[in-house]
């Protein structure tokens, strides 16, 4: 979650809300990314799913069985489904979103995959409140 | 939906599920894109998820409010999940997808979204069935 936290901190410095991924498989990190969707212009540039196909492009496969997916704030529906899709192992979110957090739609991920939820909460959450304190200034 | 099938056909010829799409604008394609998930070894290949991202950068913008999606299948969660961040004007799909389609999920899309499916539906589910019964072949 480190990782992903110091991709939400490049998020941060490019006026990006602050979200970051990374995915890892055998215990390296083989994708990463974070929220673009303002520089590129793409409501699909999520950190999730940048990291997602990352990882997918490193290993050759599109399924990303044995890999999981640690990102700082619970993923939208959005990335939940391109989750499914990738079948992924686990998924390690830091800080919940209540409001367009996948999880109040109920089960959207494989029923595969695991689902762990409030790793480093509140310096996942702290990048989120100093990007928005800002916006308000 | 015939542009979208037109869409679909490209990817039954390359040997991927023949989903197709396209985005509407001011009665104009702006956006299109069809199933490309083998090809790209990315599951977040998904015909509107190309859709979706070639309009917003014709557009130069990642909100697609005043535009509509054609689709020739449901969309999937992923998908849904794109929509509704882009605020699409509505999404219209050809045939239903009962099995990994957004409905079964609940209200998926954005409230400003209307939602119309059933469009030139028998010609966009037979392409499946051409694809799937050349593939148990």
């Amino acid at each position: 979650m480190a990782k992903a936290l110091a991709e939400a901190e490049k998020a941060l410095a490019a006026d990006e809300i602050p979200i970051g991924a990374v995915v890892v498989f055998e215990n390296q990190i083989i994708g990463r990314g974070y929220n673009q969707t303002e520089r590129l212009r793409d409501v699909t540039a999520h950190a999730e799913m940048l990291a997602i196909t990352a990882a997918a492009n490193y290993l050759g496969n599109k399924y990303l069985a044995d890999c999981t997916l640690y990102v700082t704030i619970e993923p939208c529906v959005m990335c939940a489904g391109a989750s499914y899709w990738a079948q992924l192992k686990a998924v390690v979110f830091g800080a919940e979103e209540p409001k367009v957090g996948f999880r109040r739609h109920g089960a959207l991920l494989h029923r595969r995959t695991q689902l762990r939820g409030g790793v480093q909460a509140d310096a996942c959450a702290k990048l989120m409140q100093q990007f928005f304190s800002m916006k308000r200034k």
